[in-house]
């Protein structure tokens, strides 16, 4: 029967349960770095043409077997159309799609088009997440603090913005700050404390307001930090604050307790995720 | 009655629970974001003439709506002069104030003058403060931890002074450390892991002083973030331990009583702040 | 009575209850602060003959007002031996040697001698500690977290000496990295983030290597930072659970109980300090 | 007997109860330390022939020294053959054999092999961890955090690779962006907040990309603080909440408790663990 073929197929493709799924998941997994390896070796222009070859050679290989990969998701999904407009469905499809391109356009002049579309079977990687399941924890820290970020991150960016504007008066386009624009690139390269030196100040007042941009920079570092600690600390302390009664819908209840202190209630064994963390 | 439209305006610009006050804010945000693109835009040099003159004009759009937003402001409050000597009253003249007195100081001398006014428009952006409420947040918990911070910001500019006072003895004025100003800069560039390059030791005892500083500037690194951290660590588990009871005042009961344990009264519902961290 | 005056004279110099002892705290720290910023500015080499002869000048007034003070505190003192044997007794002294030296020594080949000793002035900033209290309790967090900050430290030097090794072995001493204590200082200003770029690999296993220790050190900087925010959070949530009955010494008490649940003995008021913090 | 005097030479060489143990532990300790200076001071090439020949004495001297000591921790070992392979068996006869092989080795041609194997003298300094208790608390806390910190690591890894291709196709070979590897090597440089400046982007697309690099790199350094902060806290908090029934096996109990809340049964005294932290 077909229905059952596609089921067992369906299982070991997007499930990891049975050892055969095991398997195709961390073939899958060594076949994405492998290909993304290629591509990054390929961009090594002193290379020989025959390793140049070798490597077209392997892209094409792996360009077919994700194709192949792809239809085989695409066939045993219940839901076709839902897989192909997931995010990890366009990550797939754009994974193969620039190889194929390439045959298609391949005029002299459409080169760096091909260049920036070959770029995107990076985003292969990406699929990796797929595999993490410890990736979830950390996202689910990460969008709980979601919102004191993008504050911190506005701070930031107001912060580099009078910065930038302040040197592009002090040091002027004579000494590197050419534009506001530019400033404001030296003022996040100093904020952020990775300090390349290709733009720095010259002059005293300059030097003055650089220090102070470091030590702001240096000392709000604290925030984001405490942000996802104090979170994170949150988390591992959650479980017991958020036991509830299935009776009476009373929350915070000790982890010791077996009764709800509120109506008498007998309370449910507490989940596994706290020793999983 | 003029009272009665005053008092609608007033809802609308300055508070943001009907629909109209928050469209009117929303607004007024994307208007300031715009007018500070266009400020940094106007000083990148490389552009035409004829962008310059497009980017002028949108200037000049800019500070007639928010002269209108300020004239609006002063109108609608009960109290226009409490408003005018405000934070945000001053920032809000501050950011039309430029634009106009380029008109009245035309000379080709106060050029640089101008350039400075014309950069406090940047400070337009700090009126975002007042339409981000999480920012308040992140305010107290660094309001909290503001001693500690102060104490330890004086503890790193006592560092850089001393290690910039050895530095000038050690390197001297031959390899670029020509005064302890600026060997003070030098020692703030390397304990902020900033590291431009601009200046760095070369003899041996120098380099040997700078792994010192860089070290103790990586392990300093840790105590702002712990403050902050441990500060919102503690605002978090706060509301537990200060729900207080309203009869006799004591404090600290755990999230699950319902009677207060030292006077048996009715413990109230815990505040939601706690929902909304 | 000679006595009196030296119990009054103490306590206006020691301590700081009284308001002339405030005032006499507060004077100091003004003194030593502008005493610091004469002797920095003094080394500024590019300023006029006028200019520092003034700064000359300046630097006896300072340092004939420390003398004094230096006099008065050992007068006043009841033990005048074992504040002169104290760290501030020896910093107090240090920072005035150095101008009388000068006239002792006046020889022209002295001069880098008299640069050396004039920097020890800088150590009058260390006489700040006293009149910050908030600095103890930074202190007491760095002291309790030592041991552990010590191993850490520990850790990175042998991280350096051995990536170091690597280092001159793989770039060799043609790119930069002359020897192992050179290739050392490089993995400090790697490890630590800091990145001057005086040294930086230019082969491809250099830049690798560089890029395994850079993500070594980007991720040992979560080690000291963890260990003082978990001091400091310890060190906030301390005070409930170290609070102790006096009849039994059972420890841990919530902070709302009235009474020990192990004798029944009536538990003293909490001490302020949870409120300090 | 020979059993006694192995069994008493074994206490002193791997334990360190007795005073002469602790003796030997740190002896041990020191010429590991002098040995490692020695072989660091030896590499740099402007140091006299003579210091030159007393280093490689010295060096002979320490050679000699750890052999005897790795002769004496196999003999006095019940198991020989468990020592020889366990990590410190092996780093121990790594400690001494690079000396040896250049008696074997003369040739000429083999001078950079032999430098390659004077390096692992280096790895003398990791005997030290043997005598480090400290370092087992550390290494459990990023042992149990683990797990998140290689999902973090693979992130940072995955972010490398995109920063590093879309820099490539922005930049191009031109700018010294000449492959994907080495602008990889750019992306980790920038978002680990190094920033050595031997590579940096010019042109307006690649300074904009840059400072998104530099920002996502500042906020992601947020996440293996709280990573490790949360461990260590969370270690810091764990005897209370790990206390155990010794007869029913329930879990939790409140410090201040003495009577299990399930089983009534008594509850052991807490482990000192929670003072040592």
């Amino acid at each position: 029967m077909p229905e059952t073929w596609r089921e067992r197929m369906y299982r070991v493709i997007f499930e990891a349960e049975t050892p055969l799924g095991r398997a195709f998941d961390v073939g899958l997994l060594w076949a994405i770095l492998l290909s993304v390896g290629v591509a990054v070796t390929d961009s090594v222009s002193t290379l020989s043409p025959a390793t140049h070859r070798i490597l077209g050679r392997l892209e094409w290989a792996f360009t077919l077997l994700f194709s192949a990969e792809y239809v085989a998701r695409l066939v045993c999904t219940p839901r076709p159309s839902r897989y192909a407009l997931s995010f990890f469905g366009l990550v797939d499809l754009a994974a193969v799609l620039p190889t194929y391109l390439r045959l298609i356009l391949p005029g002299a002049e459409s080169l760096i088009v091909i260049r920036t579309l070959r770029l995107l079977r990076i985003f292969r990687v990406l699929k990796l997440a797929r595999y993490l399941g410890e990736l979830s924890i950390l996202t689910y820290a990460l969008r709980a603090s979601r919102r004191k970020v993008t504050v911190f991150l506005g701070t930031v960016l107001i912060m580099a913005t009078i910065l930038g504007a302040l040197m592009y008066l002090i040091e002027g386009p004579e000494r590197g700050f050419t534009s506001i624009p530019r400033a404001m690139y030296w003022a996040i390269v100093t904020v952020t404390t990775v300090g390349y030196g290709d733009i720095s100040p010259q002059t005293v007042p300059g030097q003055v307001l650089a220090a102070i941009a470091m030590i702001l920079g240096y000392s709000i570092i604290a925030v984001p930090t405490g942000i996802v600690s104090a979170e994170l600390v949150e988390a591992a302390r959650k479980p017991p604050n958020t036991r509830t009664c299935h009776e009476c819908l009373s929350e915070g209840h000790l982890p010791v307790a077996r009764y709800c202190r509120d109506c008498g209630a007998e309370l449910r064994s507490l989940s596994p995720l706290s020793d999983q963390s």
